[in-house]
């Protein structure tokens, strides 16, 4: 979903992890690489920040997709037959008013596309799973009750990753990871270059770095591109703070899509 | 290993998530609480800061643990019969240069702990498992080879939680969670109110805001107790600029500890 409302109609390669998405955009199998990198709900993805640092690629784009959580059976299956619902357990825990005001039992399972699957090779009749519109036409199984979740406000931001810097950025954002020196007023002083000069933070990420506890490399997405001069000036500014600065990329900010099946056109 | 390092020889109730945890202790069926907050190499444990969050409660102790990883079999197995190793995913990639050295395939497995028992339970003569030195004493396996792991610096830190703050601080740090105005320079300006004083900044976190996408509740550590004039004065100017503000408590801050089995007096 989040690859055809980024690029349209292309040829799609799954990968097993999220490592082997960089691997295939460094090697140069895939031009690009889609993967999730926070969720609205349940924050960050951590690994794809570790594996940003890790590979020498650019953030290229972005997209929010918005994630809807439908109640989906056997074709026939009525919703007074619903004993359990199967899903992963963050779907669950979403859905959780739904499932107990209609004395649902939640049952998890590794992932919602699979508990469709579930539902499907044991032909049971008595279950559900909460999982996608797509999910369910995948299987051929039946859209019971739409858009189950408490929060409507669920939203995974994916990136997109490839070689070379975007180009022709319309409104972009950009994306730089830096390591400061373990003193008092280090990330005051750091975010004082992006204050000085009116840029907006748009969000900030710690993670640790390996071989020195309790030391942190910071993620920061900031409003604005390094076609700007303003930007490059509060980037260089920083280089003189940090003791590691890495540009991950300015690209297009990415607009809201609603999680659909079947999407044809680019959004 | 956490909780004895902290209590010493207290009476321990086991839980079954760390909701159940918070909750022991909201209810007041257990007096503290001991929840793993981060690891130095893979980061922060996010579930128990959003507990923090939506439980009344105080952080009032905090231990700093060093994760020792050991290739562990059955009593008489030799290093060159093994042939596989199991474990978490986690522990496998840690040991990773170990076992590749030897010609040994890593098999992920849900716990560490786990891994020793599965052994125990099938008998396995040509595997090993990778797991603490309490593991190898509790099911009776012997340590084959000690400290495999490639990054000796590895410590999970773990916070004790209480119904009321900590008193009596000798070396004392505060936690605070806050959120800002979605304005620029709120983050530069909340960080000001501890540069302006001197205070240092011990780790800074950000978590989603439910039904707010893209806005962030944000953790921080900072040196020093809240019985200090400074640090009181910090979180006052802090109160005027962010829209809201809870104190975590001040807690002296925790030593590093040898995971050792059986620890029969606290550190």
């Amino acid at each position: 979903m989040a690859v055809r409302a980024l690029f349209g109609e292309v040829a799609l390669s799954p990968a097993e992890t999220f490592e082997d998405v960089f691997k295939a955009v460094a090697e140069g199998t895939c031009d690009c690489g889609v993967v999730p990198i926070e969720n609205s709900l349940t924050g960050s993805v951590h690994r794809n920040y570790d594996l940003l640092l890790e590979h020498p690629l650019w953030i290229v784009g972005e997209v929010k997709l918005r994630i809807v959580h439908h109640l989906i059976a056997m074709p026939g299956v009525r919703l007074e037959e619903v004993r359990r619902a199967y899903s992963h357990p963050q779907a669950l825990e979403q859905c959780r008013a739904f499932l107990r005001e209609r004395g649902i039992e939640p049952v998890s399972v590794y992932d919602t596309a699979g508990a469709v699957r579930l539902l499907k090779e044991r032909g049971l009749k008595d279950a559900a799973a909460i999982a996608s519109a797509q999910a369910a036409r995948d299987y051929g199984m039946e859209v019971l009750v739409s858009d189950i979740a408490e929060h409507r406000e669920n939203f995974t931001r994916f990136l997109a990753i490839g070689r070379e810097p975007a180009r022709d950025l319309h409104d972009p954002k950009t994306s730089i990871v830096f390591a400061l020196k373990n003193i008092p007023g280090a990330l005051f002083r750091a975010l004082s270059v992006f204050a000085l000069r009116d840029i907006d933070l748009m969000k900030i990420e710690s993670r640790p770095i390996r071989g020195k506890p309790w030391q942190y490399m910071f993620y920061l997405d900031f409003d604005g591109g390094m076609d700007e001069e303003r930007c490059r000036r509060a980037v260089d500014h920083l280089s003189e703070i940090a003791t590691f600065l890495r540009m991950l990329g300015s690209y297009d900010k990415g607009k809201e899509v609603e999680d659909r099946p079947y999407l044809r056109e680019p959004l």
